[in-house]
């Protein structure tokens, strides 16, 4: 129980010294707008009732006193009376407590590759079907590092679909609910080809762009073709380090992607690094294939160019990068916001089948957050 | 065809003076990013074949000169050739042209309620379906204004989602493929009950959010119940208009959302409003249900409260809202990045059912340009 030491108030304020010496002070319209009583929230599933512009322009705290333990407070110029429980306070005031961010670079463990010499995150798909808190690592793992493993996963057509299912939802695309990883005739993209592919992450030129992908291997006998993972935050990292301007850069200036074929015509205006309203890194895009014309104002153009290929120069540094060769049966899930993945060119002969698919972000951590809550 | 009235270059720089007088300034590496030879661009595809980091780090232009109607750009030091089209220049440097953006206020129809007076966007769905030029209208008044109505709509369950598979995908959700909009025994959301939502968008707490919202009649009997619209992106102008600070605090300072019941919890942390690197708005959101506790910092939270105020203020302007009743047969589409929402309550006698489901921005997007490419 967070015990108050001292409490004391205006009109517009309320001061709180808890016992540990920390102070909270409290806007009269904020206590208003975050009142707990039934009349305020619904008590079951905890939505707000009331609108900002039902509280009165000229709120005022009227009175504070303590009942029961409760902290009521009454405002004028209307009467209303909300009683606080001071645990509530101290956990959610915003004097003590900061936003969540569960996408942010802050809130992640960034890696180099070395990071995974012993070993990858991964996790038996049996145990993952079975056992929550097998589940509940592995989708962890995706949050922290932004990739897992799966394996012994049956190797069966459409089963990228199923464990789609076990956490989220399918964002079917163009490409289909899934799509088909290996030589084409007239492939339609660069990845139905046996050529090797640079870093990148998938559809940047979709907005909103996967959160999510899982690539399922089926079948595998060639000669190469090894999958190369990098953590995007971490890259971005490294150019801020180095070079902030060149950071700057590239979140500062939005470009054009596309993606256009017979059936689609994708296009979008977004940044290479994209973040948030602290300058933190939520996503990175990079994808050298379907950037469209750059026609960013020629003083940007100028100050692009440095950057962008700095980028692509640490894109491509070893250290950054993990490699190993994807099995059948294994399943890479990945976060398309963060993780950057490659493969190297493979052989004519043999054969190489891995059916891939798209999901977002929210439903696996939805997932993830129920099942922390219920473990 | 573009023609070149004068050209000059040096090592860093190719200059064109076009026979208008407009001058493209070109610097090299751009134009050796953008070479359209088969070497640098699949044919088919347009896809890159080149890496920013395949470019000499000292790219310089050699020598440049005409053959054949082509513009031929040699660079040192690696001696690759380029050929360029001047009519592919004309339209596509960077110094001519701008950026595409589909998704920003400035390519928008901003609205008022009463540029609907006459009559709201509208399309039968059998026009729709069978006609190329109908469906083109529909999906650019979605584009243009957010939203439109399609009218004789089978009133058959489960038809909103044939309804988005003639032009996107479904976005399917913790509430399902769709959700049905009606009055509930025990609720999970308050739009399962039959009392008045304010204007909203939905689902905030959901990051991507579904930037397509489809709301299918299949009864409707009650009295009230009526549906208003309005156009976010004009109440964040008017905003702009009525107090820059007061929107740059709603588009600088990210707030989290949530919602939460036994199988899901959904939590984001977005602006009020988004806006790109031009400062230009391309998402708006508003829920005051789903807001979750404020905890922007102390001196944030006293600039944040009077925009916030202010802008939930203009959202219930009258003049800015279209209200009209949605009749069994009509289903509106509107994009849930930008127009908001909102019902009256409605009577306990009679009834009213709708289905509702989710898709994503691109996929409208896509259909639009391929059927406007053929029409």
């Amino acid at each position: 129980m967070s015990r108050i030491r001292e409490l004391s108030y205006d009109d517009q304020e309320l001061a709180i010294t808890w016992e540990n010496a920390s102070e909270s002070h409290l806007q009269a319209i904020w206590l208003r707008d975050h009142c707990q009583m039934p009349a305020s929230r619904n008590p079951d599933n905890g939505q707000r009732l009331l609108n900002i512009t039902d509280i009165p322009l000229d709120i005022g705290i009227e009175k504070v006193n303590f009942d029961n333990d409760k902290l009521v407070v009454e405002f004028s110029p209307d009467g209303h009376r909300s009683e606080f429980d001071p645990d509530w306070l101290y956990q959610n005031c915003y004097c003590l407590n900061h936003q969540y961010d569960d996408r942010s670079e802050t809130s992640k463990i960034l890696w180099h590759g070395l990071a995974f010499a012993q070993a990858l995150p991964r996790c038996a798909y049996p145990a993952f079907c079975e056992q929550a808190r097998s589940k509940l690592a592995a989708l962890q793992a995706v949050r922290d590092y932004g990739f897992v493993l799966l394996d012994s996963v049956p190797c069966e057509s459409g089963q990228v679909l199923k464990v789609i299912e076990t956490f989220g939802f399918v964002r079917a695309t163009n490409y289909g609910p899934l799509f088909e990883v290996r030589v084409r005739i007239d492939p339609n993209n660069l990845a139905y080809t046996n050529l090797g592919l640079g870093c990148h992450l998938d559809n940047p030129y979709r907005d909103p762009v996967p959160g999510l992908q899982l690539l399922h291997c089926l079948d595998s006998s060639t000669q190469g073709g090894e999958s190369i993972l990098q953590d995007g935050f971490m890259a971005a990292r490294v150019l801020r380090d180095e070079n902030p301007d060149h950071f700057a850069a590239l979140s500062q200036n939005w470009i054009n992607f596309r993606f256009r074929d017979d059936s689609a015509d994708l296009q979008s205006r977004v940044p290479l690094i994209e973040v948030n309203d602290r300058d933190e890194v939520v996503k990175v895009r990079f994808n050298n294939r379907s950037i469209d014309t750059i026609k960013l104002p020629p003083d940007a153009i100028k100050r692009y160019y440095p950057a962008y290929r700095h980028y692509a120069e640490i894109l491509e540094r070893p250290e950054l990068q993990v490699v190993f060769k994807l099995q059948p049966g294994e399943l890479m899930l990945f976060d398309n916001t963060r993780v950057m993945h490659a493969r190297k060119a493979y052989s004519a002969s043999g054969s190489r089948h891995l059916q891939g698919a798209y999901s977002d972000l929210d439903g696996l951590y939805s997932s993830l957050r129920i099942l922390a809550a219920g473990t």
